[in-house]
């Protein structure tokens, strides 16, 4: 792997772009958005791809999920490169468009590193983003071993761990993980759209952290929740079931009897205690046995 | 205020004990769990109270909020203090309660340190927990100046900023900044309860700032938001409407036409900018009017 396409410079596109140049890698970079373009060049992440350029040996799809099957089909159509990945948050709906649009699937690794922030843009971009952090693949039966190699070469140089997944328990994972999660801080935030201000007075941390990534960009998000829409929906009536029964619990208790109240702060006291134990720290030393064998699976 | 006397050395308790120690004064420490008390002594915020120690100048109520009345009532009867406070994070119900209990109104300020951590118990007391936090005064009708006057000294050489709201105003800005992101963020971590390890190995920082507070102690928190029952079941049954509509438009919509979702975003957007702009930073510098004159509305 020596000369890398990436379409698309947003945060992602760019925070691989940029550690991939730390390890002496010529890339290459292109987005509609010229100004982005120019933006990731000005931070060192390569220089704007050109006509002229030979193939690059692995091309990097970073757009939102409702179009890496299209980008994926034409640049194969245009022979942009030998290998080609992507970096979308969903992967079922992905791989079935780009199946229904054609594309050479025998050359392509579908991809997810689980890194970011709320952040946007190529100037949210950062080399060491993936450092420590699980990048899924999704490797389809049509994959062949040289795509899957060449893609291992990329997630290393990145510093990231590899995890196999299939797209659908991908896309069920991620939901719970990630997708939900962003729309349940937004809809807190939302009850602050139009607040009162001696009400914000009395804001602190609690508030700031459960509502962080609320910052993220809407259209974006709108894409990536439409793309994993039935396995996102799931896990979001599940929480608003809770909240519905608690908030009952609340109007029927004069006396507060616990019940489904006292459950549920239980129940969240037993996940928190599992998601703090998942803390980045542990990442870097608790490794699956699928993790140092991508290719066996292929 | 030369002598004070905490009762209740929860993290609050002690916290406030610590910050009133810095500033050299007597603090004595009452709790029915004499392990908790001795903890906070062998931390520095103050002495074991005795039955023969002389009245307190002020009495400090950190219990919770069920319990603050049948306290305040026993306290006074006991002659325990000149001027009695709470920390308790709720205060219509217990203002109704201590009148009902027959407590003498007119030596007790209402009160509540917006303040704290996901962590209980003395060990997680600091003597900088309030600064530069508001701490809400709802002064009745029946207090007297005095004891005003007395609380101020204590908000003061905590650190803190005094806000005056009314039992009712505090309990409805509490539910939609604290106790309803609580149960909110108890029901996202809920559905880690018994999650599986593969799952758990792409946790992030979203999903770890989002459910941080799910930590807090279910004992403490049902009684709190049983107490103020009525609010946070309002904010809680207007984010599963929410989430509910954005399930469903994720149902309807094969392509993503955005609707409900999208509008919910852009509101969580919005409303995010607002939690940022009131920000712990801004405290110091941020005063509103009511802030300078609590004795003025006594």
């Amino acid at each position: 792997m020596r000369r890398v396409l990436v379409l698309g410079t947003g945060m992602i596109g760019t925070s691989v772009a940029l550690a991939l140049r730390q390890v002496g890698i010529h890339v290459g970079l292109f987005d509609r958005d010229a100004h982005s373009v120019a933006e990731a060049v000005r931070m060192g992440a390569g220089a704007a791809s050109r006509a002229a350029d030979p193939p690059a040996d692995l091309v990097i799809i970073a757009t939102p999920p409702s179009t890496v099957a299209e980008v994926l089909r034409a640049a194969q159509d245009r022979g942009l490169g030998a290998v080609y990945t992507d970096v979308a948050s969903t992967k079922a709906r992905l791989v079935s468009d780009a199946e229904l649009a054609g594309c050479d699937l025998s050359s392509f690794v579908p991809g997810h590193p689980l890194a970011g922030t709320e952040l946007s843009g190529p100037r949210a971009a950062r080399a060491d983003l993936f450092a420590g952090r699980p990048w899924v693949l999704c490797p389809l039966p049509a994959t062949r071993l040289e795509p899957v190699r060449v893609v291992t070469e990329l997630i290393t140089a990145c510093g990231a761990e590899i995890r196999l997944l299939s797209p659908r328990t991908h896309d069920r994972f991620v939901a719970a993980v990630s997708h939900a999660p962003h729309v349940v801080s937004a809809a807190l935030a939302a009850r602050f759209a139009d607040p009162d201000d001696h009400m914000l007075a009395l804001v602190g941390r609690g508030l700031q952290d459960t509502t962080r990534i609320a910052t993220s960009p809407p259209g974006l998000w709108c894409d990536i929740l439409a793309h994993n829409a039935g396995a996102v929906a799931a896990e979001l009536e599940a929480v608003a079931r809770d909240l519905t029964a608690a908030a009952a619990a609340l109007r029927g208790a004069d006396r507060a009897d616990g019940g489904a109240l006292a459950d549920l702060l239980a129940r969240g006291n037993r996940g928190r205690e599992h998601i703090v134990a998942a803390e980045p720290a542990r990442w870097a030393t608790h490794h699956f046995v699928a993790s140092n064998s991508p290719v066996g699976t292929a």
